[in-house]
């Protein structure tokens, strides 16, 4: 294991006891619904939201319990939209992170409702007192999770992602699709933890910019990993998106030129974190990794 | 149209104008979405829960623009509550408001994710600096919303009512579950007005007091109507909770105690509405038209 992958390790440890910590406990009449929301929320997964999150912040020395609260409610907005894209009516899923999906494990009802919970816990745990002393950074937070996570949003990119062809199938309708569907959440992770860390706007900018490229090229591979990868790394179901007629970078550039893009925002968003010098060796780490996963 | 009726309409006519302010315009590539969202949440309806909070806040001469912004938060969650419950999975309802349901109209995968940026744009509106100038009171109202629709409140009831008799087919479980399920949202629609109004804590405890039975007398008449009432007048289907061997007030009391307990809780209502004097009549009007009401 890398010195990195030891370290996004041990983030995903942090996020996942606190998460623990948090989400109510799974007893009393409701065991069930609680249950299954910690079914799904304490799966594991790379927690590369909640990653960035802690890293961001930590380059300007935040207060790591407030950085692992935000974390803990990104991470609880990232798990309900995996639960509610997996269900029949989305993309009707049978495996995530390695296990049966939630309603399969459960049933679609508790799902949907499990869903629903967590989106909701989100906006709970940013709205207490413990998340930031200020309560205008919570409303900050608040703001801009709704607004990543919202109509305008990831909500909008899964509906654009379900409309299939019919959004256009260029690359440019492509592209829109993801900058909401994965794009604006892990936008809002890297932002949270500059907002948290009151990085100066010039540092916010490099940051926004990196995101969005890291974003793009995430998404990137997952889709070459969707054509090319095998459900046992993954965790997931593979070779889905053109089974079902669904319109990707893959299905629209091609392999290799999906290949090539993913370089070039590899080394765009490492250009992006000059700025900040040795700081961010852990961010560069991060795009290295992310380009060359095989899950 | 009695003096009530007239200014419950007004009320709700309020709501519809902020409602349509508010929400996303229905236009670009996520118009469907956006579109499917106002289906819902400017379909009419009595408008209830907004009705309280707007109502509450006058007592307290709260301002009128806080309190429409708060309130059309609150049924933003309230119609999402309704998209998700009628949904295939969970009570698969084709009729709501007198219009077919949004899933009927449109398609599942539609409502699911209109139902969720509902849910997402109640907190992103309440997070919002012109919702109160106060950031402080903005966090309170958000994790008291949180609090009241999530998996500790409306969520819980929710899966409460889909596990029907499983949860106990008596009346505590009945009343807890309907505590759950509609009372947590009404006592936070009160409660928020109340909160806006800066209401004393004898006033908040009396207001509290008085949402927990006007909640409890509102779903008893509803379980009535479903047992006895009629589609036309109540906008939706009727006789279903039996058909489903759902656990209801009828199913467990009999009609004639539930209307027995109805009067009582009316009663009760009012009583403690007594600290109030003339201020709480439209409060006190709401209780008889509650327990009257046919839809």
């Amino acid at each position: 294991m890398s010195r990195f992958e030891t370290r996004l390790k041990e983030a995903a440890e942090r996020i996942n006891t606190a998460l623990d910590g948090l989400l109510p406990r799974d007893q009393g009449p409701e065991s069930r619904l609680l249950s299954a929301m910690r079914y799904s929320a304490l799966a594991g997964g790379k927690r590369l939201r909640p990653f960035f999150t802690l890293e961001v912040g930590r380059m300007f020395d935040a207060d790591e319990g407030m950085l692992l609260r935000v974390a803990s409610a990104i991470e609880c907005v990232h798990t309900y939209s995996l639960i509610h894209d997996d269900l029949p009516c989305m993309d009707d899923d049978d495996l995530r992170r390695g296990r049966p999906t939630l309603h399969r494990q459960y049933d679609e009802a508790t799902a949907l409702l499990a869903g629903d919970a967590l989106l909701t816990f989100a906006f709970e745990l940013l709205a207490e007192p413990a998340t930031h002393t200020d309560p205008q950074m919570r409303c900050k937070l608040i703001l801009g999770l709704a607004k990543a996570a919202g109509a305008l949003g990831m909500v909008a990119g899964q509906a654009a992602d379900m409309a299939g062809a019919d959004i256009g199938s260029d690359l440019i309708a492509v592209t829109r699709m993801n900058r909401l569907k994965t794009g604006a959440l892990i936008n809002f992770a890297v932002e949270a933890g500059a907002m948290v860390g009151c990085a100066s706007e010039a540092e916010k900018t490099a940051l926004m910019r990196y995101a969005h490229d890291v974003g793009l090229a995430f998404q990137m591979v997952d889709d070459l990993l969707d054509a090319e990868g095998v459900a046992r790394d993954t965790g997931k179901a593979v070779g889905k998106d053109k089974d079902r007629g669904k319109v990707n970078f893959v299905t629209v550039l091609g392999a290799d030129a999906t290949r090539e893009r993913i370089g070039m925002l590899a080394n765009q968003a490492k250009a992006h974190l000059g700025l900040f010098g040795h700081r961010a060796h852990i961010l560069t780490d991060a795009v290295d990794f992310i380009v060359q996963r095989r899950y």
